[in-house]
């Protein structure tokens, strides 16, 4: 086989509020690869099949003297995320060629890892499209999953509040809570979204650009779970219509990812007099607990349709820019992948 | 005997700010009682021996129109906190003339009461003054007992804040850190505080108005566990200073109790980034769990000094618009009760 075209796109400039296309992150097609004869020196050779784009990705698009909880993106090198792809040729007896492998990968069409411990091996009974294994059986899924499970306490005719409802773990979240007998409340910011929120079986579902939280939640009578995607005005209102013991799921803040100046919290004071938990988590914190028993439960129910979920596929890696900033502004209409190829 | 006078402090009008001795409340020495012939109905005539001023009685001088976690005070009616006094006469069989009672108390030298279960009767075999029993033996020592327990997770070696260190409640919980093999991190407003908290055996003790709170956390490498009674910009400080995987304890936010405009707390995403659970609470929430414990290990360990308190007494009810103004702003020289009466 000829050599190849080893698209790759990368991480450019640290940016300023938003993200921008082609600023940002850029797409570099210059690389080939000869799959049949690139050296593997014990390891294996991946060709990417999907690759993820997550709100998260933001927090990592920052200057690297900064700490965070995950490692930044350095520039000139391709960006990272949650990723399924198929082994091409392996020399590492732990991987065969075949195999579908999902973790963490490097925007780029082929790479040679050496460490199979990195990935998980798909098995994929159910045949789901590989994408799926990105988002609701994938990180966004086990997300919701291991959090609603660790945290929620949830108890048949609790009341729980779901922010970025339309999204991969929010989306999740509404069908868990309505499995457990809650009446879910969850908000999008478009009527697009706010129609999939109902059709995940939402009891309200409003669109928060156009309908005010506070009033929503008031009205409905307050709430005993807030999962939070948010963070800034939309926590400071389900403190504010917190019943007391409430239980805060802190998922993320994404109104403060973009924010060059973060919203203050003023009412934090009702954490004490509503005796209210808030529980920070990452989800890699609670999978050794919770990840078998996904694996086995979970693809079999989004396979027969028992949960739902939603994609919006961006074709081929040039495009990566435009969809980090789709996800970022939420204007994305499913959970955002990149089909970067083909089997 | 002849009636005697039954001096009352009363409500008198919600503050702006920090409550106004003298106009916030009021001393009222006009009304009478005859102990011996006062009619009880089937209860029982208590003598009040001391009352308790605590912070949180702040969140009570309010508009009886906003809820809260504790009832309003009443205009024209005594305040009310925790007590001890002694029961008089009786004409309930549960108790008895000579008994001690702990629980809440009208601002007022005698009163006649009908439901003994709203009380505790205390044995007290370890003879400490009965002041002790508003104090370390009683709601802030619980406060601190019951939480520390409940939330810290406290593991040998970890790192712990304490702020208000040298208040009933964080000097409370520095001995209790120092005993299950924590470093302690303590703050408090004078520098006689300061050498209070060192005598207790907090191993780093600063006055937060000369010295700045976040550059100690960051000298100090960091902290696990934050016990929050203070909130805003320190509560910023502490996320900023945190661990992965800290534990906030959030006890109270005096920092807000007398706040015109309260301050908004700007680095929530860290309770995500840092997985950090921030755990709201009401010390009568955990009593069933752990109040016959307390009153079986505790006052033992007071009387004998292995657990140290520290009190400031205002004698009569005349003052009592001066001790609740001392505590809102920290110029307390400790446990601040009011002695209403010898025995």
């Amino acid at each position: 086989m000829a050599p190849v075209r080893n698209g790759r796109h990368l991480f450019n400039e640290v940016p300023t509020g938003y993200p921008v296309p082609g600023k940002t992150t850029v797409y570099d097609g210059s690389q080939t690869i000869d799959p049949d004869t690139v050296p593997l020196n014990g390891g294996f050779l991946l060709k990417t099949l999907v690759l993820s784009i997550d709100p998260y990705m933001r927090g990592k698009m920052r200057d690297p003297k900064v700490e965070s909880y995950s490692p930044p993106f350095l520039i000139g090198k391709p960006l990272e995320n949650f990723g399924v792809g198929v082994v091409i040729r392996s020399e590492n007896p732990a991987v065969k060629a075949g195999d579908h492998l999902y973790g963490i990968f490097p925007f780029q069409e082929y790479f040679v890892e050496t460490d199979p411990k990195k990935y998980r091996v798909l098995e994929n009974k159910e045949k789901l499209p590989w994408s799926v294994y990105v988002g609701a059986a994938g990180m966004p899924g086990q997300t919701a999953y291991y959090a609603w499970k660790e945290y929620s306490a949830a108890k048949k005719g609790e009341t729980v509040f779901v922010t970025a409802g339309a999204g991969p773990v929010g989306s999740f979240v509404i069908q868990l809570a309505k499995l457990d007998g809650l009446k879910v409340i969850a908000s999008a910011g478009s009527e697009d979204k706010v129609e999939f929120i109902k059709k995940l079986g939402a009891d309200v579902a409003f669109n928060y650009k156009t309908t005010n939280t506070r009033e929503v939640l008031k009205k409905e009578g307050g709430i005993d779970i807030y999962w939070d995607n948010v963070g800034g005005e939309t926590l400071e209102a389900a403190l504010d219509a917190a019943h007391p013991e409430a239980r805060f799921i802190e998922c993320g803040m994404i109104s403060a990812y973009n924010a060059t100046e973060p919203y203050g919290v003023k009412n934090l004071m009702l954490v004490v007099a509503k005796q209210i938990s808030m529980y920070g988590f990452l989800v890699f914190r609670l999978g050794q607990k919770y990840e078998e028993e996904f694996y086995r439960v979970i693809p079999a129910k989004l396979a027969s349709g028992e949960l739902k979920y939603s994609e919006d596929v961006t074709k081929g890696l040039e495009d990566v820019g435009e969809a980090i900033l789709s996800v970022q502004k939420g204007t994305n209409k499913g959970k955002k992948v990149i089909l970067v190829a083909e089997e």
